[in-house]
């Protein structure tokens, strides 16, 4: 039996802690920096979860809200932090940095010491004060409104999102915030970032992130945000918002946010004064957790939707991406995010509404999932032997054409028409929707030559992503840790420790020695992707008359449907 | 009590007896002639079915084969008629005439004394020398290359079939059974509608129909059939086969082909000298059963495909059409056909493939069938409230496009799409390929005012035909008798036997006296009619995209399918 006492060898090992707030818990993992291998993880249900019905005092929410309470993320630090120290057996003393992200745009009041507006008695009833989650959709009217503000005054900023600020960004959250409850957008001191509130809360100082910045509100490195008329234009009494109620004094990722504080000390049973990175993001923490941190590769987080992202040396404009921002993901690049809408939940969908009994039961029969039942039938069929093609625009398109308002189409279909056909027309058919998007950043002038993948059905699921190997003609690698985010977010504490306390200079060295990919590699089969080629020309085909305006059936159909019904 | 007993009354009443014949059985029907009432019923089915696989004698067929055995279409004769009239109580002197109505084409070849072939020990293995099915597809190459052959000639005739002559028609048949077993057909003195020849049976003469020839045989009232250079560059060995193998010696429907001879009145119980009408197809004889005798009243049969049949007081080409026969379904009228080739097939693909088993557990917690279920949920829908629209080709389109190489196509789709709203879209695609039948007709010269249905589903589904009606924005009379191609073949009957015997004159007498509608009518709802004209624009628009060259993609994918696979 080898055992490797850390004290024996004399190598005095060094440790990060990355932590993940998800949509429902957050996660704290411990990192060896030496070589991004994880020790312990450790998970904390937010109490709380997503308040989409009621206030903790009852108070009733509208329709589309989705709130969530800030005490459960200071909880996640108070159960993990020490959690996964104590499960690995590591002292404080050798834990050098933490790192975090977030989802987004996940927005709070605050007053100016950092304490919440919810929590005060005044506001404890008021919806508009607590945290709003991402996936708030109940600011969607200020959404609309501020497209067509920003659009009549030909905004240059609406090009860098692909033409439309979403519902779920901060302008349009704190807008609606404005115009619901005034008197909480007044006695605002801050709105911030869930990500930054709890950097703030560690480290007892306010330091933003650029990239929630420039991805969710609307700021560019070298022309910070839209000016005060395009505020005033929207409301007069947002004129000096970004002024009064955000911060300039903003940081890219990579750097140091500050020190635990002797009060986060208490919480998390971390050392005082030790080092915690500025913010970040799920999805973008994830780049360099696989390894990227240079040009031309493109990282996709799969899950039941898709998040596209790839680093660029020049800013360009790209139809239909989601957001491109200066130092975003690695410093001293753009970083580019795209997205397909519905990936996973197509392929649930289709489960759900049509799948019939006798497949069930054969599931059963196997003692087998439903979806690995349709694999090993689908996985039979070769590329072209459905005859089959789809739009997979079952929950709109986002990118490249950035329309909510398109729907899911399928063609080929007859009597021989099987399900586990459809169901491998779906999966393809998101892959043709990436290819369109690696194609649209090429045709402008945003090389991608590497493809790597993370999340849910990379991590899980070779049919799928041999499919996208052949689709792309592409070879794909897969991150090599089960919690992508949290790898990248220890990634960047250790870069926020420095290479002095055992870290790293700049996450490009912490990368080189921190990231994980696993051995396997989904390699294109050469006589799949010649046939993938032909049926690509076709899903473009239909793609560019569906998505561009020849034929736009699809919002027809859904007007016929809102006038009629 | 009400007794009516005839002998009492002093009325005495004449009878007629119709037989059509299936594709699995045949059933005669015993008529009242006086207002056309239903006495008795009785069906049998063909002991050899359909022989798709091997003969009697084990013979093995090969794909896409169907023959029938002629001797099931006499026992037919001798298990049914008789037992009408038993089941009746009527005695074989009331009954004045006797008609009969087929599948077609369904062919068989005989000696000049009307022996089948098959029935011969010579012959009795060679798959060719036995009945040919309607359905039997084995002939297709044939049919292609006859068809290339009329192309590459400009025969006329292709216009007034669509553009295309079926594989399932007769001339294929023949030619498949000259190139595979010549012997046969050098042998055979005729080649037979199985039609003409029961009726050959019944009386002791050959006397054949016009309807099978015009719609089956290429036979014109004017032209005659094709001439003999056409059939010599088919083959050399057929260039006399109409002259030959065939008659032109034919009578149109509604005329007397003979009577019943004293062997047939030995088989059938009924009496010698019966009078015999001459055969007709099952789909035609059903026009006159639900009251059309004039031009401009269509008529639907809709099953699990739909067969459309209008009158019309001058020959037109219409795009699409099955066939034009001058006498072809009522004397003085040129009778037109088309059809759409998947209908009740389609509902039943989506039943069996993609409908998922909380319905079937529904449907059976409620004792109710699927097809039922669905059918409850769908009709709580408003028309254009699922947002959804199909091409209704998962079997090719007959009409208007003629092409078997289309496929289904739905639009619309998303992630809150339910099975009744796809349900009710595969309904309402059908109901609008039946308006642009309608619409292509009235474009070309065909005027169609009325609409009538009958067929399993006009006879079953309140909810299907309330949406043609709202679709085509027509009132739709329903065939008011269960057995309506067996009314319509003793109608029949009852003009081959004449009025002096108790029949009528003619075709029209005899449906004012002895058609049946039902008394419920479906009317079209305004509201739902405005809609549906907009959702029509759209399928129209979609109909040609996709069916008229535009985006030949379902051929590509075909083709696509076929290379690869």
């Amino acid at each position: 039996m080898l055992i490797t006492d850390k004290k024996m060898t004399g190598i005095m090992s060094k440790y990060v802690i990355g932590i993940d707030y998800g949509t429902l818990s957050g996660r704290s993992v411990l990192i060896d920096v030496s070589n991004g291998n994880e020790l312990a993880s450790s998970v904390f249900d937010y109490p709380h979860a997503v308040m989409d019905e009621k206030l903790p005092d009852g108070t009733a929410l509208g329709v589309d809200w989705a709130l969530q309470h800030p005490d459960d993320y200071l909880d996640v630090l108070g159960n993990t932090v020490p959690s996964v120290m104590k499960m690995a057996g590591i002292d404080a003393k050798d834990v050098i940095g933490v790192g975090i992200d977030f989802t987004a745009c996940t927005v709070l009041p605050a007053k100016a010491d950092g304490t919440p507006l919810c929590k005060t008695e005044k506001f404890k009833s008021e919806p508009n004060a607590w945290v709003k989650l991402w996936k708030h959709h109940a600011a969607q009217e200020e959404a609309n409104r501020l497209n067509e503000i920003a659009e009549e005054q030909g905004q240059d900023f609406l090009k860098r999102y692909g033409g439309k600020i979403s519902s779920e960004w901060m302008v349009p959250k704190v807008w609606q915030t404005l115009n619901e409850a005034p008197e909480v957008y007044n006695e605002a001191d801050r709105f911030i970032e869930a990500a930054d509130w709890v950097i703030w809360q560690l480290t007892g100082s306010e330091k933003r992130n650029t990239c929630t910045a420039g991805y969710k509100a609307i700021w560019h490195k070298h022309n910070g945000y839209p000016d005060k008329d395009f505020f005033a234009s929207l409301h007069p009494g947002m004129r000096n918002f970004t002024q009064e109620k955000l911060s300039d004094d903003l940081y890219p990722v990579g750097t140091k946010a500050g020190e635990i504080s002797s009060w986060a000390a208490q919480l998390t049973g971390l050392k005082e004064g030790t080092a915690v990175a500025v913010a970040n993001v799920d999805a973008h923490v994830s780049v360099p957790a696989v390894g990227i941190t240079d040009a031309a590769k493109m990282l996709m987080i799969m899950g039941t939707s898709t998040c596209h992202m790839v680093l660029g040396e020049k800013e360009k404009t790209v139809p239909g991406m989601c957001g491109v921002v200066e130092d975003g993901i690695i410093e001293g690049f753009l970083g580019y995010e795209a997205g397909q809408s519905c990936v996973g939940d197509h392929f649930q969908w289709f489960v759900d509404n049509s799948t019939p009994p006798s497949y069930f039961k054969e599931a059963e029969d196997r003692g087998i999932d439903i979806h690995d039942l349709l694999t090993l039938k689908a996985e039979k069929l070769k590329p072209g032997e459905s005859g089959l093609m789809a739009l997979d625009w079952w929950n709109g398109n986002r990118s490249v054409l950035v329309d909510v308002d398109l729907s899911g189409m399928m063609v080929g279909l007859t009597l021989a028409t099987r399900p586990e056909e459809i169901y491998r027309a779906l999966i393809e058919a998101t892959a043709y929707g990436t290819r369109m998007i690696i194609e649209t950043f090429r045709g402008n002038g945003v090389p991608v030559n590497e493809l790597y993948a993370a999340g849910g059905i990379a991590e899980k699921n070779p049919f799928i992503m041999q499919i996208y190997a052949d689709v792309t003609n592409m070879e794909i690698k897969i991150s090599g840790s089960p919690q992508t985010p949290a790898l990248g977010s220890a990634m960047f504490g250790a870069v926020a420790a420095g290479r002095e306390q055992g870290g790293y200079e700049n996450i490009v060295d912490a990368a080189d020695k921190m990231s994980k990919l696993k051995d396997k590699v989904y390699r294109p089969v050469k006589e799949n992707a010649a046939v993938y080629d032909k049926l690509f020309a076709e899903y473009k085909f239909l793609h560019d008359y569906f998505g561009r305006g020849a034929n736009d059936v699809m919002k027809r159909l859904k007007n016929i449907r809102k006038t009629h019904v």
